[in-house]
């Protein structure tokens, strides 16, 4: 008793500001590339699939961007989102480290991607947008811009990998509870979808095709754009809320975080999460910033650093990023989300730079972990994020070992309560 | 901004006492008879199905209960629990009340129930016992005490009403996650469930049945008690954490309820919430006591007050109660839990000496609350506690049109993340 520390922030201190890292890196980003021409995209032909206001996001170097009123409003429903001491995992782990943990499963959908998706359907909102179509892996995005789109009065339709559409029953009706139509992908409903569905009726599905079927719609109506759950500039933007909340709860309780974890499938709440520690880690202190991702979706760690697609049609900008090649499909038995075969450009060169470290984790490995964190911490994790809980704890053991008392941090993004067919 | 209100305790503000009810209650309680002679049951009677410590605590007097620290510790790992301000809803109704929520879904199982699977995992524990068999309805119950055995190193079988069983797999799913075994009742593992499925195959279950099979099952097996998870003074003791909690939490912000809301099923979230109120009820303030509970099993509204059995074999005490009969099995339409047949006695006594009012509420109307709950709050609230919602809400409008500004609390008991497909 008295040992487990919760840090909670008021609505009052929820951040007013977006941090925008590309203001202060110490590198530029490759530009993306017509997909045709190889040519670098001009932003206006962003414009085609996202609204002015997100191009403009993709492409600011301005360091704070001010979070619209009605925004915040929205993110007062579920933020600031707790940060928890995991003393019965330290406990349990007999280490002198301390390990903190950020939780985004208290969020209406159960995940972390509502931080973004809220923003997206507002901006494409006030831009007169009427549809966003989207694909969705594990179903945390697809339920996340339903839920958007409910409070801003816009349609949602989302393309979900076929293999989780079928695992994964309760994401559907999470989406339709919100009002989101849902269609299992490869579909009919495309002209690509057919294609793949031809060449092998059997296709389970991949975020990389399911993103060319929601392009593909999107490029045939009217008031329609295309809404992404990660790997873009702006998507990891909106999504630092959640490491600039993890800096005032650690101004809270008057500690440093020396090591800083996520998962990593797109790279949005790794990029959240560490990104506004930047600053820190470019003045000389001593910070490590860790993504754990699956062995059978290896991006970071086994993926090639060049210039790919992000969909399997190739209608996306080329962007440069560690890759998997865009037609990768992990195998059947992968359960969980961090399925794309590409990363966030921004962690891309992170990683590249040697600011970041990546590992990767088998799936028993980490449902193993899973079933640990849920019988000590009392939450049950969604498989994402228990790629990062697993990385904490191999960090903590690594520290232990080396007799240094480390604070580590690390994003739990969501709870596994619709993940529970997976568990058994 | 700023309007939306949440109101946290830390974890040393936890209350270390229950609040027992039985001390301040301007009446006492018809005694539980022998089910065989008709006699008031004696304390050592009870001792074959529960351990002493909890027969200790259904009887006695004493107004403040200790809390083992064993227990306080793990009631950390969830509690406090917050009190969220129902700002949306509030702006929805258009009304000049103010509408809180105790919100119970954050425990390890989504419910207010390990609030008591807990203490009685505990007490049993230390009493020398190594299995413990209980009944569940929608799957809360079981979840929970699978939860507390494992804490306590106990082995938990449950027999959930098979209706529910097929309805709710993720239920299943989580009380082995937690290393429970399930099964669904009536079963061929009692005989009183074969003499149940000897005349209709077909039965659904209820939890009338279930509690007969979980008792024959203690019956025949050394070192084994039952756990029940509502209806007992001891399971309301318990909960009182969740009413201690609310006082603590209006304390801080200056602010005292005019109406205390909860759902009813056997009583047990009701009483922990309106129990603590009592001293100021009796102190002679206007606090009007509201519980709510579904029309295919309207217990309190429509079923009769007199001594009945607590299970459908007859193997209970006999408890004066209102009840629908102990054969009485809801609709197969009915999807949430709240389908027990009786109540426990403080709250039936309670209803019976006119301190407490009790409405029915169709299950078209609650679901329809809950959608409209989730859209505007964010949190998808379980069926049952859909029911506390609705009593809410009409409150709310009642208050509206006498132009009155009233401050409404209920308690949403727990989320319905796993009772999604009862959405769709």
């Amino acid at each position: 008793m008295g040992r487990r520390e919760r840090v909670y922030l008021s609505v009052e201190e929820i951040p007013k500001y977006w941090y925008n890292a590309l203001a202060d890196l110490p590198f530029q980003l490759d530009p993306p590339l017509n997909p045709q021409t190889k040519e670098i995209m001009k932003p206006e032909e962003l414009s085609a699939i996202f609204p002015d206001p997100l191009v403009e996001q993709e492409v600011t170097t301005e360091r704070f961007i001010k979070i619209p009123e009605e925004v915040l409003k929205e993110y007062a429903i579920f933020r600031p989102s707790p940060l928890i001491r995991a003393t019965n995992l330290e406990e349990y782990l007999e280490t002198p480290v301390k390990i903190y943990y950020k939780y985004e499963g208290v969020s209406p959908t159960g995940s972390h991607k509502t931080n973004t998706s809220i923003p997206q359907a507002y901006y494409n909102k006030i831009s007169g947008i009427e549809t966003l179509v989207t694909e969705t892996g594990a179903g945390q995005w697809g339920s996340a811009l339903s839920y958007a789109g409910l409070k801003f009065g816009l349609n949602i339709e989302v393309y979900m990998v076929k293999t989780s559409f079928e695992q994964k029953p309760m994401r559907k009706c999470l989406i339709n509870l919100f009002g989101g139509k849902v269609t299992p992908s490869p579909s009919l409903e495309t002209n690509f979808g057919k294609k793949i569905l031809d060449i092998d009726k059997e296709n389970p599905g991949s975020l990389g095709i399911a993103i060319s079927e929601a392009l593909e719609v999107v490029f045939s109506r009217n008031k329609a754009k295309y809404a992404l759950g990660s790997v873009l500039n702006h998507v990891l933007l909106h999504q630092t809320i959640i490491g600039l909340e993890i800096k005032k709860q650690f101004e809270k309780i008057n500690e440093k975080p020396d090591v800083i974890i996520g998962c990593h499938g797109g790279g949005s709440n790794l990029g959240g999460t560490i990104l506004p520690f930047i600053p820190e880690k470019l003045s000389g202190k001593n910070i490590k910033f860790l993504a754990c991702e699956p062995k059978s979706c290896p991006t970071l760690t086994e993926g090639e650093y060049r210039y790919d697609n992000g969909d399997t049609a190739g209608l996306t900008p080329l962007m440069k990023m560690y890759t998997l090649g865009k037609d990768f499909i992990p195998p059947k038995i992968h359960a969980g989300g961090l399925r794309y075969h590409g990363s966030a450009p921004i962690i891309a060169k992170l990683k590249h730079e040697n600011m970041l470290e990546a590992v990767a984790f088998t799936q028993d490995e980490t449902f193993e972990v899973a079933n640990l964190f849920a019988k000590l911490e009392g939450i049950i994790p969604a498989p994402e994020s228990s790629h990062a809980i697993t990385g904490a704890i191999k960090e903590a053991l690594k520290a232990k070992k080396n007799k240094e008392e480390k604070v580590i941090v690390f994003t739990l993004s969501g709870h596994g309560l619709l993940d529970l067919t997976a568990y058994s």
